[in-house]
């Protein structure tokens, strides 16, 4: 397992803990919720550039009600072509999808679309940063599993292996992903390490 | 006035047209879906990944029919944080914001907003390639004006200048984008030009 170059941050399911010790748990917290927050906080401290895509929505009906802002009627869902995040980091182009699963032994591939995952093998193609934002909501833990990883459990499904990335893979090959106070999923003290 | 290397495209309102001569006119076609199609083929020949993000939208109310999609009864158009356009180029983050105007002496910055420039200033310090796509319909010209040109006019129109810029002073710090069959607002030839 990689750690942060110095961190002695571990993952929470291998700590103990003293009774009276204050846990930073993330618990109540949505993965979405967490980065968006430290999206927020990387932006005011001039840190990165990283925004959450609006949802797509395919806008069918509009009605413009005088004096007043116009009304949408009847909307659907559309599905997203590329992943829910990008910005730019220290100039680098910066993309990543963040998925959180209640599974306890591994990641179902299912959490992923084939033209996401066709989006993220173009990023990686142009020199951009790539991964997935992967939390383990049973073990409160979160790790940056980096793309090429990804696309070696997406391709190697269709040959007949698994569709899931196991938990202890994950651990293996990604980066647990510390809690700081400001930045609840601080994944930048993992790109620094693992991009520059 | 600034033209890509070697190119001997010139804005079309100093074109002297012989009558039989074939114009590839962009008339007809909005910025946007010159500059969707644009990325489209950019991202089919494998030259770069930027795509439009979808309209902010607040959504209010959602029906979920059984056996069908779910339909959104009540939403509300939100105003962008970001610019409209992001991806990915040569490993680099570019970032721009397309207008069009029917102006034929300038280009009134109400165009922009202040938190579209708050958006693109951080962007440039973080060392990420920033412009907008200005297209004058009335000349079929389009401009690719960099982004620490705009902060100037922007910031001084609150020390008394002028609230638009002029026609010429595009013309004159901007590039003019060249038309390509394939690549409808060919900006990747001046993003080559200026950024690398």
């Amino acid at each position: 397992m990689n750690y942060p170059n110095g961190s002695k941050q571990i993952p929470r399911s291998s700590q103990k803990l003293n009774s009276n010790e204050t846990i930073f748990s993330n618990r109540g917290m949505t993965l979405e919720e967490d980065i968006n927050a430290t999206n927020d906080y990387y932006l005011d401290a001039c840190l990165a550039v990283i925004h959450k895509k609006p949802t797509p929505v395919q806008i069918v009906k509009v009605d413009y009600p005088k004096r007043s802002a116009a009304v949408i009627k009847e909307g659907y869902f559309k599905q997203a072509s590329t992943t829910d995040y990008n910005g730019v980091y220290r100039g680098k182009y910066v993309d990543f999808e963040a998925k959180e699963t209640k599974n306890k032994t591994s990641f179902p591939l299912s959490n992923i679309h084939q033209h996401q995952v066709n989006h993220m093998k173009a990023v990686i193609n142009q020199g951009g940063i790539c991964f997935l934002i992967i939390r383990f909501a049973a073990f409160d833990e979160t790790y940056l599993f980096q793309a090429h990883h990804l696309f070696e459990h997406w391709d190697n499904q269709f040959k007949g292996a698994r569709k899931s990335i196991k938990y202890e893979q994950i651990r293996e090959n990604g980066y647990f992903i510390p809690f700081a106070y400001q930045a609840r999923v601080n994944y930048l003290s993992i790109v620094d390490q693992v991009y520059f």
